[in-house]
Formats: structure tokens, C-alpha cells, sequence
């Protein structure tokens, strides 16, 4: 197998083992209403590429964690994510039909389901670290989980991220404020599966701070990227219309810099995350820089 | 003082002081949009009774607990309590134009903001009860809060209880269904606030399981109360608008048991609470069952 086989393979397997942790997490027991369950499971495996919780799992593979035991918190990312989708796409905020190739989750169950399936992915989330599936991880380590994830995902993060964006504006946002949207909306999320990954293999404070590096420089590029397949991606393979965000009239990295200059950030930021990597002492970093390569190069 | 000024005096006390931390909490340090703290501290400071705060805190006191290191989990309380009123009124869910007297978060801030909010403010409840602003407690006790509060906010709590009062119908919802409803929607959250203060105190498991069994039964008294006042209160002590549940068809306790029945009923489930109390080796229960009297006596 070459490099690019074994990254795909990497993916494929890794994408199923997370998938099938996703299955069991709303169990028949707990009771929950079945039309909130079918709406919260119709997104949760509506054919993500589960970045995150790879980027989870590949974190403590680099610092030879236990992967087994990192899956249910990889899954915990993979809610948070759901749920700012389904947020996101309602019409209040990016009106959104399509969604991965598949109707959007309030197209199909209604607006008022898809903000409570949101909240109950989001309060699950947080259920999926803390319910002690994971035995052999000690309290103090799951708790600064939890603490890091609210922090990335809350006002300050994730969600700040989202309300910046939305106040954005062609004319007013500057290249600095759209940096802020995108370090927030997307990078926050990177940055906390990376730590996240860190805190389950017992990292060091100086591990944890390059994986923080790693996650945003990689994120920021995710972001870019994402930014130029909207402008000159294949729409089948991306699975949602292109252009929108001309369309939305929206500040992004090619509206400020160009396609060139975007496709070289792209390269530089990558660059720049694995350097992260490479300077402190990660025992085997093989797979992340493989994934951030990886993740450059993706057209979809 | 007879004893229902000392009730009256320790609750205008009790909730100053849980105000005085809800300001404290969205510090500027965390750079947060100002749009969104503005919409999030809009809602968080419109007035509420701060009930599910003031029940952790009373649990925490009925069990000779430290009652200051219990302030910022009694706030987590109030966030998602917030959150929960926020989204429940959207457009999309009970479309309402007017709570606690004021206008919505929605008719100010706008639909968007309004969503984001709601998500923020839960996000950051996590934060409260895991940042270690809790010095003096052990992080294995703070995890069980954690997972204690997205199990009973989550999918099988308070949101599947919303999903089914959205489902319910006048002529297909039971009286158990709408129990069912009631007591997820409404009594989860209050379970929670009573376990969370005995988490707090260190309770046994004998004592946290009287918590939940009164935090149950004042549960479902009081939202059998808030049936009643919708019926019969006055619209200006309680800050909303009267009938909303007839003009909406709702199913409520009145339209299966009628108002009579219903005030019998939210007696006996106060007792009933009470009675576990004092049935449990509670050392200090005084508190917890003025507070029951106070709800079943409260006309606002």
C-alpha cells in the first residue's frame, strides 16, 4: 500500500468503528420519544466524514493512548457537530435545504423538531463523556473534558463563531474579524477534539499545547478549503449547492485574498500545523500529519 | 417573623444572591460576541423566581452542606432553565410574544439570536459545573453532577418531554401521557436541582433518592399549579398572558381532572414530597418543606 491508500483505509475503517459506537448511543431503554430519537439518528448518520473523532482518536494513537477507550468521547464531538449543523441549517440562520446530499433535518421533521433534536444532541454530548463508560479513565481527566468542551463549543467558542458569522457583512467584516469567525465556528471544535484526544492519553501540558496548534492551524485550513470548494468544487461530491455563500452575499477567505493566494494559505497553515507537531515530544505523530494532509487535499 | 415572612425573607435573600453570581458570569475576559451576551443576559436577568437554584441550594443547606460552593452549580441550573424558556418560545415552537412580563428573547434579538442563545447558555451551564471554580470539591462528585444534568436535561429528560408536549393532542394524549409529559418537561430539571444539591453535600444514597422522590412530587404539583394559574391566576402577577394553553388546545391536568380536582391534587403531591422528606434522615429539612408549601401556595 502507498501513503494515499493507507490514509484512505485509515479513514474507512476508522469512520466505520465510530459509526458503529454512534449506534448504540441511544439505546431503547432510555425512553426517548421516537420521533426526537429518529430526528436526532436521521442526522447523526446522514454521512458525515467524521473528522472530528478521528481527529480524536488519532490524537491518543500519536501519544499510544487506548483508542478503545477514547470512542465514546470521539462520539461526544461528533453530537456537538450534528447538532451546530442542524442549528445552522434552519431557516433563521443559513436557510439551508441540502445537507451532505440529503434534506436538512427541519425539511423533513419540521422547524421545532430540529431545534430540540439540536438541544438534545448537545446535552448528550455531554452525557457521553461523563457517564462513565469510560472506567478506566480517571474523574479529574473526564471532567477538564467537559470544562474544554463547554469552553470550545459555548459563547466564546463555537457558537460565538456562529454569531460572528452571521453579522458578517461583505464591506464592513475585515480579513482579521472573518480570522475570529472561522478560528471560533470551525477551528474551536478542531482544537477541543485534539485536546481532547490529548487529556484521554494523559498528555503533557506541552503536548496538549502543540495538538492546540496543530488543531488550529489545520482548522483554519479546513475552513479555507472549504471556502474555495464552495467557489470551485464539484457539487455532487460535496453534497450541497455551490456558490452559496456569493449567494448569501458572505465574507470568505477568497473574497478577501483570491483563489490563488487561499490555495497557498491552505498549504502554509498545513505546513505550519504539522511543524507544531514535529517540535515536541509526540511518540507517534505519523498519523496526524498524514491527516493533515490529507485533509488539504480533499475535494469534497 | 411568623413563618411565611421567614419563607418570603430567605427567598428574596436566596435569589439576591444567586443574582449577584449570574452577573458574574459572562466576564468580558471571555470575549464573547456583544450581541450574544447581550441576548443570553436579557433572558438570564428578566425576573425569574430562581426556583431550581434556590432548591440546589436549600438540598445543600437541608444536609448541612456548604452552601457557598453550591452557588455556581445552582447557576448552571438557571442557565439551562433559561435556555429551555428561549427555545420553547420561538416561533416555531409556542410562539410566544411575552414572558415574565417582558417581551421574548426572539421578539427583541430575533429568531437567529434567539437559537444561538439558547444553545450558548446550555453549553456554558456544563462550564459552571466543571471549571473548578468548586475548589473544594472532588472532581468524581462534579462528574456525576454532569452527567446527572444531561441525563435528565437530555433527550430521555426535559427535551423529550418538550417533544412529547409539542406531540400532545386534546382527544389522543392520556392523563399518563400527559404525566409523562410533566414530569420531564418540568419535573426533570427540579429532580436534578434537588440530587445536584445532595451531590454537593455528599449525600448517601438514601438520602439522594428522598431528594428525587420530593423533587417528583413538587415537580408535578407545581406544573399542575402553573395549569391552574393559567386558568384562574391574574395576568398581571404572573407576567403572561391567561388561556394560552386552551387557546393552543393544550393538554393540561384541568382538561383531564378539571380545577377542583387539580388543586386536591397539587395538596397531595405536596405531602406527599414532603412526607419523603421526612421519612429520609435528612438532618435539616425545615427549608425544603417550607418551600413546598410556599410553590403549592404561590399565586404568580
Amino acid at each position: 500500500m502507498n501513503r494515499s491508500d493507507s490514509i484512505t483505509h485509515y479513514l474507512e475503517q476508522t469512520s466505520k468503528r465510530i459509526n458503529r459506537e454512534l449506534e448504540t448511543i441511544f439505546r431503547d431503554d432510555m425512553n426517548i420519544p421516537p420521533s426526537l430519537k429518529k430526528s436526532m439518528e436521521y442526522s447523526l448518520h446522514a454521512g458525515g466524514k467524521r473528522i472530528r473523532p478521528i481527529l480524536v482518536l488519532a490524537a491518543v494513537e500519536a501519544l499510544n493512548g487506548n483508542v478503545d477507550d477514547a470512542l465514546p468521547v470521539s462520539c461526544a464531538v461528533e453530537l456537538v457537530h450534528t447538532y451546530s449543523l442542524i442549528h445552522d441549517d434552519l431557516p433563521a440562520l443559513d436557510n439551508d435545504d441540502l445537507r451532505r446530499g440529503k434534506p436538512t433535518n427541519h425539511k423533513i421533521y419540521g422547524e421545532a423538531m430540529a431545534i430540540m433534536a439540536g438541544d438534545a444532541l448537545l446535552t448528550h454530548a455531554f452525557y457521553q463523556i461523563a457517564s462513565m463508560k469510560q472506567k478506566n479513565l480517571p474523574a479529574d481527566r473526564l471532567l477538564r473534558i467537559v470544562e474544554e468542551l463547554s469552553w470550545f463549543a459555548g459563547p466564546r467558542g463555537m457558537v460565538g463563531g456562529q454569531v460572528a458569522d452571521l453579522e458578517g457583512e461583505q464591506g464592513i467584516t475585515s480579513l482579521a474579524q472573518l480570522e475570529y469567525i472561522h478560528r471560533h465556528k470551525t477551528g474551536d471544535l478542531i482544537v477541543f477534539s485534539l485536546r481532547a484526544g490529548g487529556h484521554l492519553a494523559n498528555a503533557d501540558e506541552e503536548q496538549l499545547e502543540a495538538l492546540e496548534q496543530f488543531g488550529f492551524a489545520i482548522g483554519l485550513a479546513f475552513q479555507i478549503q472549504d471556502d474555495i470548494l464552495d467557489r470551485i468544487g464539484n457539487e455532487e461530491k460535496i453534497g450541497k449547492r455551490l456558490h452559496s455563500d456569493e449567494k448569501q452575499e458572505k465574507v470568505t477567505f477568497p473574497y478577501f485574498l483570491g483563489l490563488e493566494e487561499c490555495i497557498r494559505a491552505v498549504k502554509e497553515y498545513t505546513n505550519k500545523g504539522k511543524q507544531a507537531i514535529l517540535q515536541a515530544e509526540i511518540p507517534n505523530p505519523e498519523r496526524l500529519l498524514e491527516l493533515a494532509d490529507y485533509l488539504m487535499n480533499r475535494d469534497y
